[in-house]
């Protein structure tokens, strides 16, 4: 559906998943309704979740107890393994190098505990941004005084490899690159592996905020060099907020010690108590752990990340592809769309307020997300969640319906919209990709 | 039950509740079940929920949408109306002098975020220690970087008003007294009136971590002075697990501005943005929160704290006085012993092994906690959550069989954890209250 999408006929996996999209066979039965009344989230999170994950809500579990810490080692064992598979390529209990440490609160919080613990004194940053959680990692960095640099990139255009290395070898005293993989704040998808490349080479360490694409995009320590990376129990796993994790290798867990600077976020503490004990160290969100459980089950029938990228990006393209038909611009070049959440434009006719369109969809059983651009007005449309394209085809008729109701004749966006969004693509983003493997 | 309950022909109310005891008969009917094959926890969080608060969760919310803000505005104001009623007595919006500020994690999360914003670079906290909670504040305040002094009474004797003042006097550079209200890993509940009376004569702000006592025992801001002060969802309101509050005068949380090295724990950054959008910063627990409303309700259903506290002294009532049945003994004095959580004694007979124990109890349906003193050997056994006199009856007689099934003859402690006991009641807790107010 999507034009730009690249050509791969030598079936190297694309990192926006396009390839994965040939393996839908192994997607599972069409999705169960959610529960009545309840509205489809079309949002980056919290998200629609199935009625089995919410249904896994309904026990209380003691925290202390040996059922519950069953329940934690089999999460961090599998989670693991979806980094760096077992010596029989499933989650089976192995000599794994990296380990998994869950951390209470939301997303941002598994961010600011990964970068409280991993960052030293001696460290310095250079954090590559082009969106909101870009800009949200430097803020952290500033909170804990840290010395940061920055490579800003506006709001949608990809950091490289190539001025990754420039700023590298510029400033010798930088330790750490830190990256965001999908930038859901646009939709867009970052070169990740072409990026770790760059810092292996240089011999600096890598960490990654992957909340709003692990589980669904692909990343293998075989193939992405990193330190530490962190993501989310109510991304792509399907799961419900409450907690985030940070996957990384033993040695640089072990490293950490003494590093952070707050109690709560220590992730080298949580880490060598659940070491020792099973436990959390303190109260963990029992319900959301077994609502994740459950989340998980479903992620493995689905075929793992590959069977739900598959799912996603049919629902990326069956969105886009009905929102162009009617009129609407997407902010990104298809390349670099993500198969997680996509930006439009909002439309130039002068009949359309958000606002007044939020509730017209709300109203019809489907809920959107506001833009976070800081230039143009958009929207934004999530594809992750319990839902199939058949909603996302219902979702466009809801659109269009929404559109009549607001006398919207035209949904296409103002000429300074495209006009910007092209000055900056020639500007900056004009080469082809250099790398001979396709997989950026 | 309990014989060393002081006798209070006057009728002013204890703050560890027994006078709350009279009110009984504002309790809600017999309670439910919990569903089929779930053991009861008898454990001070996470904890037993009722059947309706944990399918308050079966829904999935929007976090940006009007719905769930709506859900968020009427938390915030029904916890400040607990502790700074409004003019009618009740929870309608007025004029509050007061504020509650959410915050997503663990109880400790709340804690840890109330001193990083409540504390400043000149700050000086004298910090009151009487067992695993209040020295949890002390490793937080040095992961801040604060300067603290503590006074520690060990594992289970109250720290007291006149000690305070003498402190305060002694170190005119404290700025802040920290105090537990109920200190859980004993179970004593600390004399709060006296202490913030203390502290308040000195001119000094006091900041409560009142986790497992608020909902239940009294605090209103018309009795207690306080700068600010913590709890979390899932004690005494008989929530789900994922997040806490802080409730702290507007003027205070508008004096932090800036105190935070934390982005995530940073509790004004946290207030600026509900009161500007009605979010929260970062994705909030949003099934908890729902849970949560619904364990309000059911909280002002039982009328309040004073219904619940009335629950809670029947159920410890009835525990105390089986399990002194039995031969075991309380590490408390009763008139320290809160109605939220009882420490005992292991048994001296040889044949007493917590670990059977513990897994006896579980397989009659009950789970209980390991005891955290530092001394002696002892278990804990909860008093809260959505259950009742008869359940404790129940367990008692599970500790019955429990013992029997062991072998065990006598479920008296070893002396030495009497006479050290005594030793210490003695040596340090000699006097009757010095206060005419025998609300101590």
């Amino acid at each position: 559906m999507i034009s730009e999408q690249p050509k791969t006929g030598n079936g190297a996996p694309l990192e926006n998943g396009a390839a994965y999209s040939r393996h839908s066979a192994v997607n599972a039965a069409p999705l169960p309704p959610p529960l009545s009344g309840e509205p489809w989230l079309l949002t980056p999170g919290p998200l629609t979740t199935s009625a089995a994950v919410k249904r896994a809500m309904l026990r209380d579990w003691g925290s202390w107890d040996d059922d519950f810490r069953t329940l934690t080692a089999q999460m961090r064992q599998k989670l693991v393994a979806m980094i760096e598979p077992g010596p029989a390529g499933g989650d089976l209990p192995g000599e794994h190098a990296f380990d998994c440490v869950p951390m209470q609160g939301s997303g941002t919080f598994a961010v600011e505990a990964m970068l409280g613990s991993f960052l030293g004194a001696n460290s310095k940053s250079l954090v590559l941004v082009n969106g909101a959680y870009g800009r949200r990692i430097v803020q952290t960095l500033a909170y804990l005084g840290q010395k940061t640099v920055v490579i800003d990139k506006g709001d949608y255009l990809p950091p490289r490899g190539a001025e990754v290395a420039e700023a590298l070898i510029a400033d010798p005293r930088i330790t750490h690159v830190i990256v965001v993989h999908c930038e859901t704040s646009s939709g867009i998808l970052n070169p990740l592996r072409e990026i770790s490349e760059v810092v292996r080479k240089a011999g600096r360490k890598l960490l990654v905020d992957s909340m709003s694409a692990f589980g669904a995009l692909p990343f293998k320590s075989a193939e992405i060099e990193f330190e530490a990376m962190v993501a989310s129990a109510n991304k792509c796993f399907e799961g419900v907020p409450g907690f985030g994790f940070v996957i990384a290798r033993k040695s640089a867990l072990a490293a950490t010690k003494g590093n952070a600077r707050s109690l709560s976020l220590d992730v080298h503490a949580q880490w060598a108590h659940l070491e020792k004990t099973g436990q959390w160290r303190f109260t963990p969100p029992t319900h959301a752990v077994a609502a994740f459980m459950c989340a998980l089950k479903e992620h493995t029938a689905e075929g793992g990340a590959i069977g739900r990228c598959a799912r996603y990006t049919e629902n990326r393209d069956t969105l886009v592809a009905g929102m162009r038909d009617l009129g609407f611009e997407t902010l990104l070049k298809d390349r670099w769309q993500s198969p997680i959440i996509v930006t439009f434009f909002n439309p130039a006719d002068p009949q359309f307020h958000f606002e007044r369109f939020y509730e017209e969809l709300k109203s019809r059983g489907f809920i959107i997300y506001p833009g976070k651009l800081t230039t143009v007005d958009s929207f934004r449309i999530g594809c992750i969640g319990r839902l199939d394209k058949a909603v996302m085809g219902e979702l466009v008729d809801a659109v269009r319906q929404a559109l009549t109701a607001m006398g919207v004749k035209r949904a296409s966006p103002p000429q300074k919209a495209l006009f910007e969004r092209e000055r900056s693509r020639e500007l900056l983003d004009p080469a082809p990709i250099q790398s001979p493997n396709p997989s950026l």
